[in-house]
């Protein structure tokens, strides 16, 4: 099981030689390397997956003590991290992740759904993974979300996934789980922000439309992307046809986003990501 | 030489069985055929190209007879149309279509270049083409108008092609050419309207770029849509690598939506198009 | 519930106008017409949905009067029809087809999965649909096959997709379901005939891989193509790193491919399709 | 203007170390880095730019000498490397090339076109390169090859680039350029290898098309690809509208895979590339 080094700092001269050098002072054997330096901002990142290290808390701590007080390091294996999925009422997304957790070597440990419909209950049962209906009708904001929170909350998270959650969410609950929340957006973002995405496309009449997973921050639909897809149509799709053919990109885009993610090779870079493949 | 028909018109039962009716009568050779019914406005277009006619006028006259009076119909025959195409500095697109042009049957008759720099007069002239130069410096908007359209009236064109032309064009010089003005935006509208769209798409972090060909109206950027392309870029492109990359999308995809255009496939629809293929 | 009528035959002149001719007398409310002539064999395809239809059967009995012997008429309605899906281990393309059965609307009747493991069992009961098991060990393949035939039959399927069923079908069982049976090919044929289409796409170090469905006729993997995708792969790609990114590939391929069938919009036109969308 | 340096060789542990280490030493500032390990072969592929070097030969030769005998190590400037490019009569590649290298500062230093046709000659002569017609009628191919050879050796090239050249080159022309002759091929490789591909996708009945671009060996179209592209088409194409849609595609993939070789990111390995971009 490899361990995953991530570095994001300011970027210098010899970076890359010092990093390595501790790796190989350890007895590393390193499977893969990615460096990136953005050279506007002068900044520094890599993703360096390495085998049969000796003690890896040594490695971590070498590694940051060359690197300036700014920097970002993180050492992980490639354990599964855990997840819940948050849903509403579309399957398409939801039963996507399902199928590749089941069946596909999804590397991921999904721990529960929670729903504000029951709607998707026997699907997500059917798969034997806990099923949490959290209606907010009757419900402030506030009241909902902190039911959502107390559904979450005992299953630890690394992520939360928002397999087409159809509800906007706070910055309180957005703090909670801060960089740590990937959505699915059905349109080519920045196009068409905000509510029934596919009805502002046919009305402007696109000729291609597209889905857009990005991580969730305060403001709507602006956080950082991390995948995007698209796909022809043309004016024989009514808004209802362009939805339907959106859900392929939806769900695809999501699937690999998410992927990315649990890999550890996406870097948020102010509003942007850093994604290392 | 097929003679196109063009017919748009509210719906009725019917139309089809009548327009080839006439068809029929005249002794026509369809070679193809295209309908589509708009449902929720209720419109029907019909394109039909065919051979052997008699009498094309009659043909004209007698569908225009069986259709309501808002009915649009028009007979054209597939003789190349005359255009004009306007340019600044940018090669890519403008070098696209000479190349189509003079080597691989381009359905136009390209007929002359208008710019307001001199940097393309070489490519232009080689291609035999004449070149008018009529720089924008020291004159009003107004003023640089009235003097690209001297330069442009006496061609005569059916189209003119805004191949990477860098000026906002007035409401007075869109009503002069009224749906005829075909521009290629640089990004995948409606992401990124206005000016520096690599800039702008670069500065939002996306994942896929894209250029959108539509006919020009008195909004900037919101005529309707006739082709649309996409390419997939990442963290690594900076805004100019963006730009270089999508040079490519762009000259694609004016070459495509021109082409639709002269074979008279493209239908104005409120803000949308029908392209019947 | 519209009536779908399609005929195939060869061309003549007027015969759009003749069928919409008897759709006009019957009162029929056309919904959507497609023709086309396919010039070199000189061979006419038409699809047309209508509603309101006083005696459908009148109207199948008058097209077909219109038209020569050698023509296919059909008239059917838009009722799902009945479907039995045939796997192996592979669970995403099987489950892929089963979400949108349960939640999206694909609009056929999935009656049944037989399959040659039992491995997916888990996933085909929890949809609430009948598993049939029939192992391949220990018997000749045309003992397999009348076993896998008996499983079918009582379906009385319209249709049978082989959903990554990972066996070759001898010509009897193909002649037994002529024309009606889909198949998805991990490959983008006629690339990668047979077995194992990602190692040997590694070995030839192909930039794009892609996956191909298919009518089965006798003759591995060259029966007439209904739709095709690809996606860009590169050096980083293992074998089995392209397989899992096909499997994206392959199951959107599939399920629109399958789509095109059930509404009824694939001609077969000797080892090619004419598919009217 | 950075240097390029270029690594090939069997993997061994520290390899990274070790080469920044030198860079380190003679204070160079590297731009970017791209290492991959081929983990079947156990091979090690490295390209790193960068400037401010002291001594570029004493780098070269220090990375050298850590490495085994068997590396292959280049140190290369981004100066732009020469190029003759052989045509036939198609415009649509070459004229995409001569349009980026005259306007879109393609990195190379394009010094003559050799053609076995003279359409080309006023396209070329516009752009103010040397055109040499050197017809093949009545020559043996050995001939025309010794006539076409006599006409490039002059402008000294570093790479060939096949624009649509239409000719097969034999085993001691390809050997003369060994490796360094491109070629775009007008299918999707290894899909319809040898003359009219378009016409084979015809009859085939595929619903994507392709273009390949790749190195020249001695097997007809089967040398390593260095990109390929795709677009969609179906039952309404003629074998002459694929070969027309796929020329976009031929025209952007010759391109892209020209500018790989020049910014000396293709290596080849076996009959595939690795592509560190």
């Amino acid at each position: 099981m490899p361990h995953l080094l991530r570095i994001s700092c300011p970027d210098a001269p010899g970076l890359v030689h010092a990093v390595t050098g501790v790796l190989v002072r350890h007895g590393c054997n390193v499977v893969s390397n990615h460096e990136f330096v953005e050279t506007e901002a002068e900044h520094f990142f890599m993703r360096t997956a390495f085998t049969g290290v000796d003690d890896a808390a040594a490695v971590e701590a070498e590694v940051r003590a060359l690197l300036p007080e700014r920097a970002t390091v993180t050492l992980a294996t490639d354990a599964p991290r855990p997840v819940v999925l948050l849903a509403t009422k579309e399957a398409h997304c939801l039963g996507d992740l399902l199928l590749r957790y089941a069946y596909e070597g999804l590397p991921a440990d999904i721990r529960a759904v929670v729903a504000n419909h029951d709607t998707l209950r026997p699907l997500v049962e059917a798969f034997g993974l806990p099923f949490h209906y959290v209606p907010h009708e009757g419900l402030s904001r506030a009241e909902h979300e902190r039911a959502v929170l107390a559904a979450i909350e005992p299953y630890d998270p690394a992520y939360l996934v928002l397999a087409k959650y159809m509800r906007i969410l706070s910055p309180a609950f957005v703090a909670r789980y801060k960089d740590r929340i990937l959505n699915i957006h059905h349109s080519f973002l920045p196009a068409f922000i905000g509510a029934r995405p596919y009805h502002q496309a046919h009305e402007r009449g696109v000729k291609i439309i597209g889905a857009t997973a990005h991580i969730v921050t305060d403001d709507l639909d602006t956080g950082p992307i991390l995948a995007q897809g698209t796909r022809p149509v043309d004016h024989t799709y009514t808004a209802e046809a362009m939805a339907q053919a959106g859900r392929d990109v939806e769900k695809i885009v999501l699937a690999r986003a998410l992927r990315l993610l649990l890999d550890e090779r996406v870097f948020l870079h102010g509003n942007r990501t850093v994604v290392l493949e």
